[in-house]
């Protein structure tokens, strides 16, 4: 089915400032997008990114400038049978874990993301759209039913990451070998392990 | 199998102060420590909470104040064949996802937390032992790898949350309706939605 990768080139990842300057948040946000996009060629669907401005990739883009609920929804209605969003910066899929997205016969499949977002989704069901606001895992759940659809929902750590605080470049390093990692390297981002959580430190930043 | 549920009596989740005092931080732990124990119960397997201390409990109870490595691998040793640890935090663990940890045929079956732990193992492999310390994910597969014990992982968003930080407190509120999100809401802990990242609050303190 067709697979909508939604990307934000706009000064992307402007959480991460803490730990990355301006030129290495797009290189990491670049980085994501090829590995969302290399997991999504090992599975049998068609990612299409949905990007706010011309960005260069191996699969076919659309440019839309909106919001990104706005986008997807307008993405959703273009597509005349099932599709599925599934966000750029979910550093940590893989083919299998994309596969469990796609398995459910369901109207809706929903892949929680951490803090109560919607990392991935697959709409069966003509008259679902997004709000991507607030809870929007809870919201989609209610959306869902306002339209008649069943849902189902994937539980899936690799799914739940999404890439936005600097916390989450832990799992990136500790759980992925692919672009990303090699961009956060790059960059000289590494582990900090201490009695406490683990974290990520730059380079001579962390004597331990 | 047996499965081990270890419990620290002794001033728990004090990460959780900034959000809850003392009694009411040991009143969600005795929470989610049912909680588990009731989706345990929903599969074929025996729990025994490994305890601090003496616990009230539905299963049995085997008190062992050392530290948590130690008190494990104590429990491990002592078990003729398999046997499993499921932390007593994963408020959001289901009958479901606690078979997808039982179900791989692997010497070594592992389902990492937020942060590079290890929420909950199985472990069919006699000289396989734990180290909860650092990145104990990275560091059971190691350690794995070094018995000559085949390792699995469970990809599991339930099993990877487990709730030390006041922002893990929300995922309970939103993924799950037992005594854990009874035990919030009587202490007055509500979702927070902003425009960021979905947190909690308590009554009265976001206006929001």
């Amino acid at each position: 089915m067709r697979v909508f990768v939604p990307f934000d080139a706009r000064d992307p990842k402007t959480r991460l400032a803490p730990v990355l300057d301006d030129d290495e948040r797009a290189a990491v946000a670049r980085a994501m997008r090829r590995d969302v996009l290399d997991a999504l060629a090992e599975t049998s669907h068609d990612p299409v990114v949905l990007a706010t401005e011309s960005v260069d990739a191996d699969v076919p883009v659309t440019v839309d400038a909106s919001p990104l609920t706005e986008a997807v929804n307008d993405a959703l209605a273009g597509v005349d049978g099932p599709a599925a969003v599934v966000m750029a910066d979910l550093a940590l899929a893989t083919p299998a874990a994309l596969d469990r997205l796609f398995a459910p016969d369901a109207d809706v499949v929903l892949a929680p993301g951490l803090g109560g977002g919607t990392n991935a989704l697959v709409a069966r069901h003509p008259d679902f759209r997004v709000d991507y606001h607030g809870v929007s895992y809870r919201d989609h759940r209610e959306a869902a039913a306002a339209v008649g659809a069943d849902v189902a929902t994937v539980d899936s750590f690799r799914l739940a990451v999404d890439v936005d605080d600097p916390a989450d470049l832990a799992e990136v390093l500790i759980h992925t070998d692919g672009h990303t990692a090699a961009a956060l390297r790059e960059a000289g981002v590494e582990l900090a392990v201490d009695e406490g959580r683990v974290a990520v430190s730059r380079s001579g930043e962390n004597g331990a």
